[in-house]
């Protein structure tokens, strides 16, 4: 089966979690950018992802619907529900990220709401960002799915977005840093994470570097 | 099989979503106000629904599962998969709801965050509000499944928190209008709907009439 991705071709975003999954099985996949058109007969909002006849949005859910074909999730339902909630939650965690730069709207510049912003990523990475790690610290399956590859993505990207607060935070959460340094020494993503195809973190992702968000103590 | 379903015993909020699909089959289900400690081990925040050994979170995944089995949703894995599609982004609509009044953070009292959530719910109202109900009035389907009811209680919840706007916005949804009033008349569901077992709403939930937040224009 080829799979085509649709996303935005200049940043990481949600398409990145897609990514990094058909990266690692070793699929057969191309991108497609999104055309208007097409996309508001089919979704929401990007990623989708086409696969023969079907469209299938948003992120959780296509990786719920590539698990068991791509080998990165059990066949068991209870465990495959059980991921699938955990990628869930890890989805909501990743919309927080996203507010700490943009709390009042995704449709003003990040310089429109600067001294909310402050506020929101202030209490997010006093409150919100150890409540979420020490969940998936408890939570997360040593057995590799889909799931370690988004972990890997939400570290690497708080650590690109908040390298002060993630200097503070990442130490007490060994699980963690252990699935993600097992993720980026697999053969396949680490070729993938080297390559052209891995777009860098940027200022118009989902993770960006404001450093006013992000103060040392 | 007993359901058995975990949340807030005083909102309305996320559980009502897997409620109106467990009245609507008229499933056996029972409730189980969380205790911290067995939420803690199990999910990242409620609701979530026990089934047997089976402990799944959050809402979307819950009717996913809910779904064959209540005869909520089609069989066809495609059709399944686009259903819970949508209901994903029913999830993320929901989010920016609550975020009206709680824009810089859930742990803050509205009263600490009044003038950014009138920044907030003001352009929710203009921007994103009828991109939602676009994008649901074209893609929702006329068969019966349990998006309806989440639709019904998005509608109704959008209602009682922002009456004004919705007096301007409903209209133009005919199609979520009909699939509104065909739910309310579900016969186990209206009389659900008139028991002492749906909770009001108020103004701890979700949906919050904070007039401020809804003006005339």
């Amino acid at each position: 089966m080829r799979y085509q991705l649709y996303y935005w071709p200049s940043i990481q975003g949600r398409g990145e979690f897609v990514r990094l999954a058909l990266e690692d099985a070793g699929a057969d996949y191309g991108d497609l950018p999104p055309k208007e058109n097409f996309l508001k007969r089919q979704a929401f909002a990007p990623p989708f992802l086409k696969a023969g006849r079907l469209v299938i949005p948003p992120t959780a859910n296509i990786l719920l619907y590539l698990g068991g074909r791509l080998g990165l999730a059990p066949k068991a339902e209870a465990a495959r529900l059980r991921l699938h909630g955990l990628q869930l939650t890890l989805s909501d965690w990743l919309v927080e990220v996203h507010d700490t730069h943009h709390p009042i709207a995704g449709s003003l510049y990040y310089e429109g709401q600067k001294p909310e912003a402050k506020r929101r990523a202030a209490i997010f990475l006093a409150e919100r960002l150890p409540k979420f790690m020490r969940y998936f610290e408890r939570a997360a399956d040593e057995r590799f799915s889909y799931l370690h590859l988004s972990l890997f993505q939400m570290i690497e990207g708080l650590r690109y977005a908040f390298p002060n607060a993630m200097r503070r935070h990442e130490r007490r959460y060994p699980r963690l840093l252990r699935i993600h340094d097992r993720v980026a020494s697999r053969p396949r993503l680490s070729a993938y994470l080297s390559s052209g195809r891995r777009i860098p973190f940027n200022q118009y992702g989902i993770f960006r570097r404001y450093p006013e968000l992000d103060e040392r103590s």
